[in-house]
């Protein structure tokens, strides 16, 4: 049996190039006692892969070239010499990005394939819809009546994360690029308002969107983004620092929000999350998010490419915008 | 009785010129029922000031064209219609930068003469002092073991933060400008190490005297300073933001922390303060501030000029660094 996987074969400078990445075939090993071998279905496309592939100290090891890609990934267990898993399972965790993925089950989780869509696992109920979850409500401690701003507002964790501040009856603004996904959000999503970023006029939409000036902004972007949510905030704001992915592809410095001195003058705060902090309440937040997700109350929508030979292809689409919800690779 | 008082005359690009006030002299006016006249003694220079005359809407309102600038202030009740104060009390407040003061009262608090000489109430028991208590306690909450880096270490706030955090047990590096200043923090005011911007080298300096890395950095500067130390930071760090003075001066925009992402990294936290809102808690940090004063814990050093004429050139030493401790004009 072979196996296909998408090996790092350079690190990249700015946007990756095809060549960053080498597809190598090669045969699937045998497992030892105490591993499971899983058959991948789909593999999650996030863009903190960007900074995973930068050789610089992070919240994780970058990976390293020759490994095969890091990835969040949902399959079927199809052996196991696993004590807690069994040929059958559907499990979640870090395949990587490859068809066949053999692991000691560190950080595999076995899903109910009969509750929601597989690539659902790998979203709203996977590492996004965790990020969301735990920097809206554990960071952004956001209140009812609160207004809340998100910019990717359109994305994975930008669009859970406007949900559940509207479940939590908050005011909520979301920032996306195009009418598209601007009217996704406000008619699919229920936010209040949308502002299109690619119009132009960000500050001033910001405060037409936000009378009463904004409580929580949830930035998934940097850049002049973030610059102009930080004119907007109110005194004991939180500002929720999830990512930063108009910043990723830069060659040169990071660009600094010049306006971080807003932070003092409203006596706000700026902090950053790492989801991987609140993994043991992961099972906690799946199981609110499930039950927000069979009231309708919490949408989850997937963009779903297909074809490992495609992932560089797809990957792009992260930086360009061209996807609409969370973006899926199916193997 | 002729006041003279200076008012501002216009409003500065960059560093204020002279003629950014203008000394006026006029009748010291009678008082009128629920107000007191203060025979001012010393007036509080403060970096601050530098917002204070910017036309932008900040914690509190500009000062405006043709008043008399803003200043905290230490002096003597000499006429009192106020039931709360009487003619010999020593009192501080906003006297604003002149001779006599006429005031309702508000946001004016009797002081004990003999418990610490007069600048000490506009110093380590004033405004500044009460920055540095409610800093470095309230948003850094220091606990014993961390490392705190502050700048401006030898000034006003940073002399009061780095010696509240070694009276907490904390390891204690200041950032000050000079040989003399850097001796001083260390030799006369206890702590652990001392950093020389004006040397070269911060990053690699901090590396050096934060071996363990930065749990609190008490921002007082900006600029190169606050961007260094943020690739410093630990897990979970505190950056206290206080002030900016590198960029007060500014003609362009404020340069924002490019390395902010740092905060993501660490899950750490940048908040900004105002002393403004502890006001209901001034009087017991007073007595505990006293107290490590009298126990020989607490240094408090003013550098004391003299004239209201001399106003201007006084107030420039608080950017170019020529001063040593709490910047005060005896009037």
């Amino acid at each position: 049996m072979k196996n296909e996987k998408l090996v790092l074969a350079k690190r990249p400078m700015g946007l990756p190039a095809a060549d960053t990445w080498d597809l190598q075939s090669e045969e699937v090993s045998e497992i030892e006692e105490g591993q499971i071998l899983v058959a991948q279905k789909y593999i999650s496309l996030d863009p903190a892969m960007r900074g995973w592939i930068n050789d610089r100290p992070s919240y994780i090891p970058p990976v390293e070239i020759g490994a095969v890609m890091r990835a969040g990934s949902v399959g079927e267990v199809i052996k196991s010499k696993h004590e807690k898993f069994n040929e059958g399972d559907t499990v979640t965790g870090w395949g990587g990005v490859q068809h066949f993925a053999v692991s000691d089950g560190k950080g595999w989780f076995k899903v109910d394939p009969n509750l929601a869509p597989l690539p659902t696992y790998i979203s709203t109920l996977g590492m996004p819809g965790m990020t969301a979850y735990f920097g809206i409500l554990e960071v952004g401690q956001i209140k009812a009546g609160e207004t809340v701003l998100v910019s990717g507002a359109a994305g994975a964790v930008g669009s859970v994360v406007g949900q559940i501040a509207k479940i939590k009856d908050c005011r909520v603004v979301g920032i996306a690029g195009g009418p598209a996904k601007c009217a996704y959000i406000v008619d699919e999503l229920g936010f209040d308002a949308a502002i299109d970023y690619k119009a132009g006029g960000v500050k001033k939409a910001m405060r037409a969107a936000c009378p009463d000036g904004v409580d929580v902004y949830f930035d998934n972007v940097g850049g002049d983004i973030l610059d102009a949510a930080l004119t907007q905030i109110n005194r004991k704001a939180r500002i929720v620092i999830c990512g930063a992915i108009s910043q990723y592809n830069n060659k040169e410095a990071v660009r600094g929000p010049s306006n971080y001195l807003s932070l003092l003058v409203n006596r706000a705060r700026m902090e950053g999350m790492v989801v991987l902090d609140y993994a043991k309440d992961y099972g906690k937040a799946a199981i609110e998010m499930s039950g927000w997700m069979q009231a309708g109350k919490l949408k989850s929508k997937e963009d779903v490419y297909e074809g490992i030979e495609n992932f560089h292809e797809t990957f792009l689409r992260l930086f360009s915008g061209e996807k609409m919800g969370k973006l899926v690779l199916k193997m």
